[in-house]
């Protein structure tokens, strides 16, 4: 009970941080996504794909987190766009006041889109909100097609489902009709992408989307 | 700080009820497995091979931890042993006491093989002492080969390693050589193995191994 209660304590006060958070994101008109997963999935990947196709177009600032290793900062950074690393030590998800830290030693005034990785952690990350926009789930077609009903939480947090790596398809037993029909029955709203960074596949749809996700946010601010 | 200390509580009233559990499996001269991973590196499956391997000539008892459903349960269970399933809300993890209340309500009084499949996640279950004798990390090929720098303490807290899913690895980009040598340099004792569970490569030795730790158990119970 006293674990519980403790934990709530914890809730709020990140909710608190989070809100901050937002305040500042809605200030600079970015479109903000906090990216979870398990670990392997391929946020990276994603991550490099999508600034691949946008920095030429819009202001993207990304953080990665990870228990340790700033492997995936590095992958990031090659595409020239800024990046911060949260080495997390033990924690097993990232909290609204590691975004929060890093908001603050940030020098960038124009920024459009921003992109947090999580810690690899289908279940942590489901109950700290960071002041994001939207939770982007990835699911890769080798993890099982049944993980969205096992675990919920994530699925129910989470506004956007990418399927990943369907290059793998012809060769694991998975059916992306079934991950996604999971997904459904919790998070019966969630938009779906099915891609693979290797091929390229699906990519351009996903792209699509985030612009327009990026010119409702551009309206927004001219509107102001 | 006040949240270090009430982790610290939570670990140390796990690892007294640990002990409880260590001596209940000492009686029975079980060896115990506590199996841990990322979500969908294929721990049930390396379950359902063992039991199929094993079933005649050892007792064996497993119990499956998950958030939600269950399935893998009723997939083990399909090979005719005993199993119980551990359902955890939004635990991202189980405790030794969930294990304590399974052994509760256990009727077999003979027992060689306990396995225990922890909820899919890298970070976690690293701090919760079950009572086990190892624990058994899988990485599959899949998730990229730096999973072990990335998630330190689990690998620090596994004696084993079981590089799945390697029927993979002429489609995806990755070497087992380095996920054993990131392995071995935080855990340099760690004991590796490399399997598919499609193809049954490498599983015979997975059982050659857990043969000869069966046979440990044997001599020590015949000792007593």
């Amino acid at each position: 009970m006293k674990r519980i209660d403790v934990q709530r304590k914890v809730v709020t006060k990140n909710d608190r941080i989070a809100a901050e958070n937002r305040k500042i994101f809605k200030g600079l008109g970015a479109f903000v996504i906090n990216m979870v997963s398990s670990p392997g999935s391929g946020k990276t990947s994603l991550i490099e794909a999508t600034v691949k196709a946008l920095k030429d177009e819009a202001n993207i600032f990304v953080i990665t987190g990870d228990l340790m290793t700033d492997n995936d900062a590095a992958r990031v950074a090659r595409h020239g766009i800024e990046v911060s690393q949260v080495t997390t030590g033990e924690a097993c998800h990232l909290d609204a006041s590691m975004v929060a830290e890093k908001l603050e030693t940030w020098k960038s005034e124009k920024c459009d889109l921003v992109i947090v990785e999580n810690v690899g952690n289908l279940v942590c990350p489901a109950s700290f909100d960071l002041g994001e926009d939207v939770k982007v789930l990835l699911i890769s077609v080798t993890e099982g097609d049944d993980k969205p009903i096992k675990y919920p939480p994530m699925v129910r947090a989470s506004s956007v489902l990418v399927i990943s790596k369907i290059d793998l398809l012809p060769y694991v037993d998975s059916d992306p009709e079934t991950i996604q029909a999971n997904a459904l029955k919790i998070q019966p709203d969630m938009k779906t992408f099915r891609i693979s960074c290797k091929t390229g596949e699906g990519i351009d749809q996903w792209i699509d989307w985030l612009r327009s996700q990026l010119e409702t946010k551009r309206r927004i601010r001219e509107r102001l």
